[in-house]
């Protein structure tokens, strides 16, 4: 038996990759021993060797295949890369005849079926023929996503779902109307790209997205859906999302595994935002019972639902609880998200059984003034200073992502008692890397 | 206790309504006593007086309510109109303080959500949260419907959703290099008018699709995409379904209702295409035990993939049957079809318990060549020759919908005991129009 796990990314049917390949090396934190992983460029030497010393896989029974360049070079796989010929001769070579148990895949692609299909494993692939049609961009959708969680019964941010600017500045008009702001989503936007907020008055604190566009009155309204509507719809081609927006809101995430076998809660946390993501909690913290409640029943019935269509796979649904305490969705995300090697394998597999209990996890994205010239020397500097996380005290930090040279750094990780520990941590660490 | 029917159409959001109010007045079927109707335009009293005296309604207790022209005169229920506040004080006026136990729409759209809303009554709606975010849609797109048919493990073609004519490219040259030819869908397209056929070869019979287009190799199937992507993708809005296209197939399909209370077969039947749809026989014949119920259960797996989303309504499930008896799944349509009223009204509530065992239907779109000034004159016509459906024999010519003035006629049902019966007296009538 053998595993294939594909280090894809956000689909190339809804926007050109312009990945340079190193978010998807957190690939390497799912593997197991004797794995085949298919990835866009060749990881570091350093970086295989510390996740597999993590995660305890044996780093010599994994094989990297990475296949040759394609129409974009070498930043992502897209599909000509896991078409090309000479790539699935290498793969079927390691794979030499053994049956597939499971393809793994990071974006539940159409081309990860047919990459199945060529492998002759289409059994290895929960959901083949859900994939095989497209259907994993509905688990993207944030048009889709909104009919699917009121058809279920999840709550939702009162709001609708436009196809023209004029069914759009009736909805945002209303909202307006009450005293209310706006936020507009792109269907397919992520990490708060494609998302604004649109109020009457400038003094609304931002969350999720890149910019306040002040609207004092209709006239303006329109103006501005005139200016904004080609790239909200990204020219026509999506529906765009009009959503009552609750300042002051703190946003989490309850992820599931859709599978033939049921939806399972993978895990849960909180995402903070300034305005931009930069930092999770895991597991969620803050909410009382009943909010907990909420956000992991309604994910589970949003799971469930995108489950009978026959998505199979993970699916992150996303909730924010505003000042009065409501919990109300906002979107999902149906891949492996930023979040799930760190719930599902820092802390399940590295942490261990006290994940959640005695122990939470602070992932950090780089701050801005922070550097370090390569991952060895990132994972030197941690170790000399004591930091690095350690099986023993199971508290410290650890690095979750290959280096980026743009941003020159890593993404961390502290593992800590509680919050307040972990804060602590990341203060004394900033002064090895500023 | 008060019941709102809307005869609304294809949704708005997806193209710019063309119609005359003509085809929506099959609304005037679905009445029961005391209902209220909005329609586009005022049926004639004629077509009134004859659907309302076939099923036993009483013509009287009947309101016809017609909204103010919109934005694209009197054509369709746009949106404008359904908001239009004089329609809306009329509507609620004619309610009366009563409590509205249904909102029937023909078309499952999110302005029909919005009128339960502005009627105080989305309890009255069922699915009103799915449909107020647009999820009406969802039901309609052939992109869906292949992702859903697949993953509930309904059988569909060979064939693939695709963003881009590159992709669409691979798919159709793989099929038409085992000798196949490949039907192109829009993803919204209906009654075959978004459908193209390509073939290498020219001898390839047409069957729900406007034309063939031979493309000798890969080159001409290049340009071919080249030139029709635009249309195919509706100005790259729309995802585009590439289908193994079957030679010889005959149509069929199978309807749902899907309720809050679970999904009900509402009845099947057989499409004849010349090559555009032309006939209707209901319930379907020619199918073996196995076939049929293949149709049958495979539609009420994605009846219950699309209830299980939400969506509330009625969902018919198309399939072919290949020459080799093969059971293919090709589209969804949730909305009252063209069929919905002839199976569910002209079929179970006038013809009654013999509907499906000692009586069938045949339902004739209005010849070339055939003309009649007038549905009164039709109807007299009818009368005359002693056609006319008779509800002591339970058989004779039920006329289905208001008089089309462009086409100068009717559509008309033939009610015989079986389809030899049917055409032998469809032939007859034939005299009475030509």
């Amino acid at each position: 038996m053998v595993r294939v796990l594909v280090g894809n990314d956000w689909s190339e049917e809804l926007e050109e990759p312009a990945g340079s390949g190193w978010a998807v090396q957190r690939l390497v934190w799912f593997a197991r021993d004797g794995d085949l992983l298919v990835l866009p460029v060749h990881p570091e030497d350093e970086f295989l060797d510390y996740v597999t010393s993590m995660t305890g896989v044996r780093r010599a029974s994994l094989r990297v295949i990475v296949p040759p360049p394609g129409r974009l070079g070498t930043g992502a796989l897209t599909a000509d890369r896991l078409a090309d010929a000479r790539f699935l001769d290498e793969l079927r070579a390691a794979v030499d005849g053994r049956p597939v148990d499971e393809v793994f895949a990071l974006w539940p692609d159409a081309v990860v079926a047919e990459l199945a299909g060529a492998l002759g494993c289409t059994a290895a692939l929960e959901g083949h023929g859900f994939l095989s049609q497209g259907g994993g961009l509905l688990a993207s959708s944030k048009a889709v996503f909104r009919a699917l969680a009121a058809g279920v019964g999840a709550p939702i941010p009162d709001g609708a779902v436009c196809s023209d600017a004029v069914r759009a500045e009736l909805h945002i008009d209303r909202v307006l109307g009450d005293g209310g702001s706006v936020i507009l989503k792109q269907d397919y936007g992520s990490g708060s790209d494609g998302n604004e907020i649109v109020s009457r008055t400038p003094d609304v604190p931002l969350r999720g997205a890149r910019r306040l566009r002040v609207v004092a009155d209709r006239a303006a309204l329109r103006e501005y859906l005139a200016e904004r509507w080609d790239w909200l719809s990204v020219g026509g081609r999506d529906r765009v999302i009009v959503e009552r927006y609750h300042p002051g809101s703190r946003a989490y995430f309850a992820e599931f595994w859709i599978s033939d076998g049921g939806v399972r809660l993978g895990g849960h946390g909180e995402m903070r935002y300034r305005p931009l993501p930069e930092a999770q909690v895991m597991p969620a913290t803050g909410l009382d019972e009943r909010q907990l409640d909420t956000l992991v029943e309604g994910g589970r019935r949003i799971s469930e639902g995108l489950g009978a269509l026959g998505y199979r796979g993970i699916l992150s649904a996303d909730a924010v609880v505003t000042p009065a305490g409501e919990v109300l969705f906002t979107e999902y995300n149906g891949r492996a998200t930023g979040s799930t090697h760190i719930y599902e394998i820092v802390g399940k597999r590295v942490v261990g059984a006290g994940f959640g209990t005695d122990r939470v996890l602070l992932e950090r994205v780089w701050p801005q003034g922070w550097t370090v010239p390569s991952f060895a020397d990132a994972l030197r500097r941690l170790r000399e200073s004591g930091d690095v996380y350690d099986p023993a005290t199971r508290r410290g930090v650890v690095i979750l992502a290959a280096y980026h040279p743009g941003r020159k750094g890593v993404m961390l990780c502290f593992v800590d008692e509680n919050l307040e520990a972990a804060t602590r941590r990341e203060q004394l660490v900033g002064r090895l890397f500023t």
